[in-house]
């Protein structure tokens, strides 16, 4: 039996190897970016205008003069206007390309307009605090070729926006894994199907499918049940198909849990099996010289869920090309007492204080089967195995598995 | 002008009713539930078996008996089998069905295995603390017909197994908007051209349709450009065919901005024009009497951002029919100063200290026009407008556009 944070140390040291391919725009959020995005050009790729008003030369305004005649108009998306007179302005639209031989927009709120002989005359009301007021200048944000985006990037709509921005309707992302889920056990049924009094119907297996969904993985279901040389033959079957292996059920010592020992005679080297935690304690986790990795967790509605959450999402963040990590943390609102020398990770819901501070309430679950109680939780605070006493305000890492919008 | 407070309470005020639709089990996570789901039969349905072992009666161990003759063997799957003398055992797997006849289980680490002529003997090494030790018993976490997950709940893959355990093969939810992303702008150009030095190209409707993608909604893309009678014809076609309507740019005072003026033309009835915030400031919102509801965002990108995750997005939850909602909270790490009174939307990263205390930290941005700004940002502070200092420390409420996993 190993402790929690070596099996995931093995488990994020045994990587797989996934293809970079090229997806439209349009679906690359949630992503992983397998190429640095550059600015094409400069950002803003001109001098930007950035209130409607006038443009003038500042200069001429320092010089003393303060009514200029108004040339024309500069609309944004037309090509950049030349002042003729320096003397003279242009009105100036929000998003327009400053017009030649200005340097400076004055809003209109601090000019006032005035028309005489059929020529319009702009009034300053309001001093220019410096040249190039009201306007984002070229290459202020970024220059051209600067690095926008790493890879390795969880896209957001943030940088959707900036792909568009320099022309990448499409980009380079890591394809995602094929992954088999696979439930095994006799009492299991289909959710269409009426179980008999011993017989429950599959569930782990939607979960995890969600669970890899709102990844972006389409993960495939499987039911096996316990029946050793048809297990071999189809776990033979899947390893060949797939890059991931994800089994609920079938690991305990149990006289029907056969898939340990089904898993090493398919060539599946046992990296660990066991981990000192609750729940969760008898997950099994290989990998196949051929490539494939195999997490076989616990049958146990609650310890697939943990298993999942700590082990599996971050492993596929990893393989994926995330660069970045994410732990989470939330201080006990009450005392909790946990004897056994294990990890335990326990249910808990979360408030976030009006200082920003996460606080974890634990939820009264009846046991690794009773996963109704995961409808009133929002995660699972991971207690460390070298206490046995957990005080109120005390702070321990959370695993997630809401989102919070 | 109104306050952001003011502005956010009109636009919830305005919904639009969707109707339910019915979705496989496989497609339904982050999605809005719209009925309330029940438990079919008991939460465990049998007296389950949670550790491998031996059944017994326990009454007959309190009689002095600690060797008992085992009988056969319970398989998790198989129909219960019943003990034929009390003073025997079955063998009992993990999630099986409890024996008839018996009612505690022993795990085989407090037995010890021995045969005698043919017949094998568990005896007990360990006492059993009590009835019903190792089963969880039929009912124990929820009765038949028990709420298990209540209407308005957003799908984690939780609900979804909960879901599969009761035969829901499909739920009902709140049926998508249909949603129109309409960027104006005669600046824009696509993202697959390259833009004259005056142009850039369009950004702002891919990164509305990624956000909404991450809310599940698949939104349609058009650009139309700063012709008035082009826009009152376009924008008709588009209220007679979407539920929702978000458009970026063309809401200023500057002389094309012709949005507000169209819409109105187009009768959707204004409910307001310009709130007390920087960036987005000249945000407009309005409903149509036919029902579509219009949002007018300022086309500056990084308003367009600010404008979608604090308005929009809370209100496509509402009308999805969410029933709960977030406010997250964080604390600044530096002092920042803003005089204007306005709400001050200020791009920050967010980091989570070892307490759980959500840390802002300022991210130096260019303006309203500086998305590559937000590169580095995880979301945006809500500073209030009757504050000008907002001391290191001092806690507001933050939006994030970025997933913490």
């Amino acid at each position: 039996m190993i402790t929690v944070d070596e099996a995931f140390a093995r488990i994020i040291a045994n990587k797989i190897d996934l293809p970079v391919t090229e997806i439209a725009l349009d679906e690359a959020v949630g992503k992983v970016l397998q190429e640095p995005v550059y600015a094409d050009r400069d950002f803003p790729p001109y001098h930007r205008v950035t209130m409607d008003g006038i443009a003038i030369r500042y200069e001429t305004y320092k010089a003393g003069e303060d009514t200029f005649q108004i040339e024309g108009l500069q609309l944004a998306g037309a090509p950049a206007q030349k002042l003729t007179n320096a003397d003279g302005c242009l009105e100036v639209m929000t998003g327009a390309i400053l017009p030649q031989n200005t340097d400076t927009v004055i809003r209109y709120e601090d000019v006032s307009i005035t028309e005489r002989r059929g020529k319009r005359y702009a009034h300053i009301l309001a001093a220019p605090k410096m040249r190039l007021l009201n306007v984002h200048q070229q290459g202020f944000d970024r220059r051209a070729n600067d690095l926008l985006i790493p890879e390795g990037t969880v896209l957001s709509p943030a940088e959707i926006a900036v792909a568009a921005t320099v022309g990448k309707s499409s980009l380079k992302v890591t394809q995602v894994p094929r992954v088999a889920i696979i439930s095994t056990g006799d009492e299991l049924v289909d959710v269409t199907q009426t179980p008999l009094p011993h017989q429950i119907r599959k569930s782990n297996g939607y979960m995890l499918q969600a669970a890899m969904r709102e990844q972006g993985i389409t993960a495939d279901l499987f039911h096996l049940v316990d029946d050793k040389p048809l297990l071999l033959q189809e776990l033979q079957k899947l390893i060949n198909q797939y890059n991931v292996l994800v089994l609920s059920g079938g690991v305990s010592k149990g006289k029907a849990d056969f898939i340990p020992e089904v898993l090493r005679e398919l060539g599946v080297q046992q990296l660990f099996h066991e981990v000192a935690q609750r729940p969760g304690k008898p997950f099994w986790f290989g990998k196949h010289a051929a490539g494939p990795v195999v997490f076989a967790l616990p049958g146990n509605p609650v310890s697939t869920f943990v298993c999942y959450y700590k082990y599996v999402q971050p492993w596929l963040w990893t393989v994926l090309g995330a660069s970045a990590s994410w732990t989470m943390q939330a201080s006990l609102t009450t005392e909790v007492t946990f004897n056994p020398k294990l990890t335990y990770f326990l249910p808990v819901k979360v408030f976030v204080t009006s200082t920003g501070l996460w606080r974890a309430q634990p939820v009264s679950i009846g046991g690794s089967g009773d996963f109704a109680a995961l409808m009133t939780a929002d995660g699972f605070l991971e207690l460390p195995p070298d206490q046995t006493k957990f005080s109120a305000g005390e702070s321990f890492p959370i695993i997630c598995f809401r989102r919070f919008f």
